[in-house]
């Protein structure tokens, strides 16, 4: 049975000769901690934590799942070990301050790092995915006191951390929260309310717990403009730094889901629990946005290892499950069957997952090198503009790694026939565990609104022209190469053919803004073929240029010439699909009265 | 929360306006009995039966699952009352013929009536469609002798059935199979061998269980020209009919399942078991292919019910939750949020699974009403001509309404937002009970083989020439009728295409089998999009003439023609994106070397 593998070569193709990470970061303030030996041993030793320690760990925890009781959440067998370890080995510290004992790497290692630690299991990870956040909100939003009291404990993994937003009546729309914090005369709130969905809310892992919380401060503006931030210990904090009583806030119930077992979900109840205000009062919705690209990046990494999952146990199944002959005639003709790696179909499921994951990669560590200049870079125009192409792009990789991520986990499960769908291989619990990612960080239907609305139209499009004169430009540089004339000429095609979808879908948009609506997701999803292929040419192009130089390994470049036609000629033209049912206009959708769904 | 109702006004359009079932009875030999008063009782009183005994199990099954042990199998909690309910009211007798004590209806009445236990929760559904399946397999295979000790029993309910196909190494290929039948001087054999995926193999619930087992008769041909049939039953029977001792089969294990708790799939050792040939000797697998259409509507229907099933709980969601405000402004200004059903997206994917369901009622319940002919008609030139119609339709109807159904069944977990992840609703449940159609009676992949290669080329085109005929005959006669203008002209065109394409797969297919296997499951995605629509295109017509009569239902026949509508300009052109992938060659998926995949 396949176990979770670092494609630590992909990895490196991505970051070194696709991204040419190593100048990035000799060139960034700020990122010189990350030497091309420090980030290839962080990939190698990572690669061996997460095959080693996480991955075994990742089905015992489905099956055994987490247990409630009045007194906590007891986590799966082996979790805490396997954290310990982690904690030990320095990993928490990764991309945290060095003032705070962190590590000062840029965010772009933590998202190569991430992707392995998601790899071997997603829901063992996301305990540190609410730590993260936690850390950077407050390092980003509290006082030196506060930073001082909670920075190194959250660096060092002693304590976890969590966001808490959503409330039973309240997901996507934060504006209807209920959560109240009165203050208290020594500048503490009190806070109550019951926060849903809380992942890795209660656990018994960290000695502490600090949860971000956005509540009501008493008087404060109904909807969004009255929302703030609050820090909340499980336990109080002395002045010492040691821990004193139990705050009041506690664990009610964890969710029963349709996947990441390993990983409570909580109902917490803040009874009167004593929390701390973060940024300025009432902008507590906007001091959160700051994040969100970081954390819908978070999410789109996800979506891309849901197809590297799927593809590993499908890889594998479908070189050593024998099963009919090859429509050519016997390839295996001393064997009962053939592998069925030799049938057509079985090779376009695993060579989608494939350009999936890969293509997903070089999605997501772009935009994270991306982040990295938003972070690190002096230059404020660079920032700027920086900023407007990430904005455009994350909730593309966002919505359509994830969306087709879960298509891959299904194709992974689909390689294997009915064996897949019993708990015998990983497969069908990478289903399960993908199947969250669609919804987490927004909605595909609101990363589409997000895309169409705010990040396209509402600057006229200009982020878009911006992104497609980059693609443009690649064309122009590739188009005298006749190797990569195949490529270069469908990009070009589908390049313009993109900004002249936005026009048409403005233009109506103008009239009725139902319009949006009704074309935001097919927008995204063909905005998301065209932007994965415009990395697979280059891609195409940096492997060309390796067998051009005559490389030592032909195999790996050859292979990602044929990944990237395949890309081309059976993925990108899925786009068509969603161009053909986009401009077909709202009324299709909205004419049916809502009473008449059903009789 | 929903729970499931049959959509009994859609399935009466259906069977009476749509496809006027009631003069198809009347003329057809041997269906008299199905009077519309029969017909409209058990649709009522199944629904009512369905609704109140059986949908509230489904949840509690889930999570109670089946539990194995020395003595059997364990199931859950209420199965077995409703069982002996369902027996007592005499359900499981409605197809079966009159002699052995059935009600002589005919089998689209058992597709109707199917549809609604298997909306009320499939997993228990699925008791029936084995003791179905033996019963079938008995009455066309057994001697006088066997069907009068078997069928009354399977009959009544009194005994269960099973079919046992798959062993561990050998799923699609059962030419593979390993289990051996050793000749006894009596005439019986004893079999030995283990079966793996035996659906509701060993239970609680009846008396005795009829297994229908391939095996390999000691000294016959290798492959699949060595494969006979058997009956084992689990309690031998005596002379007088009662049960005697166990026979020498049992259950090992049960599977640990992605859903279908509530069903024990199970291994089952075969140990010198006492058998009896049903059929001829080696000709056991062209035995079971006279079932093959049967066992595959039976699973296309499932596909439909999926995305009925997400289609109802969805759109009671969205009707109720409360979050944001319509993009035109609020909907409803007296309360915080508007319901989600106000937003374009969500009434995309609420209409993706209406039409979907409502249009695979149509398909489905046309080819119940072809079975019909294929097993009443007394002309042997309309059998052909049907079964060759059926055996074009049945491998689309079994692989694209699955797969819909299963994006169906999502769509309605996206609609739920975080809660559709929990199990506090029943979307969750809903996808990963669906999912296991995809590979049931065989994978997408095998159903797109068979159509293209089997149903179209090995005949030249000429079984789909026969319906692309029929389709423009359609075109023809509505094409006068302006409000139909809009219908008639894609489906025309589509029509057209859908010939073309196969005409050049056909041509490349000549050349390299592997162009048909690369082409296969792309064109089977296409032909269901242009299938549906051509029954979209009927209901139309039959709704647009009902308002022209000034029918009293307005509501319910403009509802069918906006539905209509959206799936014309919102479904249909999805195939583009098949079409689009179809025709790139096998050269883009077989190039890479099984050794390349990853490095």
């Amino acid at each position: 049975m396949a176990i979770y593998q670092a494609p630590q070569r992909d990895m490196k193709f991505v970051m070194d000769e696709l991204l040419d990470m190593q100048s990035h970061y000799a060139q960034l303030p700020g990122c010189e901690n990350a030497s091309p030996e420090i980030v290839s041993a962080i990939r190698e030793e990572g690669a061996k934590f997460c095959t080693k320690v996480l991955a075994p760990l990742n089905k015992v925890a489905d099956q055994e799942g987490c247990t409630w009781s009045e007194s906590g959440v007891k986590t799966p067998t082996g979790y805490k070990e396997a954290f310990k370890q982690y904690c030990e080995a320095g990993w928490p510290s990764l991309i945290q301050e060095e003032k705070f004992g962190g590590q000062g790497l840029p965010y772009s290692v933590g998202i190569m790092f991430g992707e392995m630690t998601t790899g071997s299991g997603l829901a063992w990870a996301m305990l540190n995915g609410g730590s993260n956040g936690a850390a950077e909100t407050i390092s980003a939003w509290g006082s030196e006191e506060q930073k001082e009291q909670y920075m190194p404990k959250l660096v060092n993994g002693d304590w976890g951390g969590t966001m808490c937003l959503t409330e039973s009546h309240c997901g996507t729309d934060l504006g209807l929260l209920r959560t109240k914090a009165e203050p208290n005369s020594d500048g503490s709130y009190n806070l109550t309310g019951t926060k849903i969905f809380i992942t890795w809310g209660e656990q018994d892992i960290t000695d502490n717990i600090v949860h971000i919380v956005i509540a009501r401060i008493a008087g404060a503006p109904e909807g969004v403009k009255g929302i703030s931030l609050f820090v909340v210990p499980k336990f109080h904090i002395n002045e010492d730094g040691s821990l004193g009583e139990r705050n009041n806030v506690s664990c009610g119930s964890i969710e029963h889901k349709m996947g990441l077992h390993g990983s409570p979900t909580c109902v917490m109840n803040f009874d009167g629990a004593k929390g701390y205000l973060l940024g300025p009062e009432n902008k507590g919705l906007s001091c959160m946005f700051t994040f969100m690209n970081f954390a819908r990046l978070g999410v789109a990494s996800m979506g891309m290892i849901h197809s590297e999952v799927g593809f590993q146990h499908s890889l594998e199944y479908a070189k050593d499950r024998l099963q009919m002959r090859a429509l050519t005639g016997p390839k295996n003709p001393e064997l009962a069957a053939d592998p069925i790696i030799v049938h057509p179909d079985v090779r376009r499921m695993l060579l989608t997952q494939k350009s999936l994951s890969e293509g997903g990669r070089m999605l997501n560590y772009y935009l994270a090198q991306q982040m990295d200049i938003m972070q690190h870079s002096k230059d404020p125009e660079l920032v700027k503009k920086t900023g407007n192409e990430v904005g455009l792009l994350t909730p593309i990789a966002k919505a359509f790694l994830t969306e087709t991520g879960f298509e891959s986990a299904n194709l992974g499960l689909q390689c294997f026939g009915g064996h897949g769908y019993t708990q015998e291989y990983e497969v069908e619990q990478n289903v399960r565990d993908a199947r969250i990612s669609c919804i987490w960080e927004g909605t595909t239907g609101i990363q589409a609104l997000d895309l169409l609305g705010r990040k396209i139209l509402m600057n006229k499009g200009e982020n878009l022209r911006s992104f497609t004169k980059k693609i443009h430009k690649f064309c122009q540089t590739h188009e005298g190469n006749p190797d990569m004339a195949e490529f270069v000429k469908e990009l070009n095609h589908y390049n313009k053919e993109w900004g002249q979808v936005v026009m048409k879908i403005g233009a109506s948009a103008m009239k009725n803004p139902d319009e949006l609506g009704a074309a935001s997701v097919d927008f995204l999803m063909y905005s998301g073929y065209v932007i994965l292929s415009y990395f697979w040419a280059q891609a195409a192009a940096v492997a060309l240029q390796a067998l051009e130089n005559e490389t030592t390994e032909e195999d790996f470049y050859k292979s990602k010439v044929i990944t990237a036609r395949f890309f081309f000629q059976r993925m990108l033209p899925k786009s068509q699909g969603y161009l053909a049912t986009m401009n077909t206009g709202a009324a299709n959708l909205m004419d049916l009265d809502a009473q008449h769904f059903s009789f």
